[in-house]
């Protein structure tokens, strides 16, 4: 079975080659715009500015045919499942950002470690109590 | 641009039908089983059992051409962005769950709220530093 994504926009960030993206956007007080394309924009009514949401978008320039990798600061190969590499078989991003800014279709936020360009897949709100330990 | 993603694996869940599944799987104790397809078992190495994971997978049944949505006990609709319901136009489910047992390519865990049968789309760690406000 194949599974077929469709964007709902794009991300324009600071990062335009992965040697300059932070190792997490968490790390960065950098801002992105989120892009949300027309025929979607409908589904932003009821975002909140302030608050807090999970963004999943398509890490498109991330290999998808190694299972293991050498994590940030190791030296050992470990199983991608037990790292945040982007390499993995379906490399979806996911990032906690906080909702700085809405005009219109355009989103602003930081702690998004997207690369330029990359593909928005969506956006959820963030809650305490399901998404936290 | 299409995007394709391939099922890692399967979720077997105690949750048969849309009707009986709990609102949030982390308000319920029931186990679910992940299996991994054996070609991607190598991308498991490094787990550990009792930590916390994010689970991505697909809401097959989820309705895909909805962009608003009534959330669960209110009476207005709202963009689907700003909701947890499984309709968006990419229906990825997002659940942090506890891993409490690794039996070859099986994964018992806790908190999962998948439908039976979903495919898996991705494991990552949970990072509480990244991950949490």
């Amino acid at each position: 079975m194949d599974i077929n994504l469709k964007p709902i926009g794009t991300i324009s960030s600071p990062y335009k080659v992965r040697e300059n993206t932070p190792r997490q956007g968490r790390y960065s007080d950098k801002t992105s715009i989120i892009i949300i394309f027309d025929e979607f924009a409908d589904g932003l009514e009821g975002l909140v500015i302030n608050q807090h949401y999970i963004i999943l978008y398509w890490q498109d320039r991330a290999e998808r045919d190694e299972l293991k990798v050498i994590p940030h600061g190791k030296t050992e190969k470990k199983g991608v499942f037990s790292t945040r590499a982007p390499v993995r078989p379906n490399p979806i991003g996911f990032c906690l950002v906080e909702l700085l800014m809405i005009e219109g279709n355009h989103l602003t936020v930081r702690w998004l470690d997207a690369l330029d360009g990359s593909p928005l897949l969506d956006i959820k709100p963030f809650w305490k109590e399901l998404d936290s330990i």
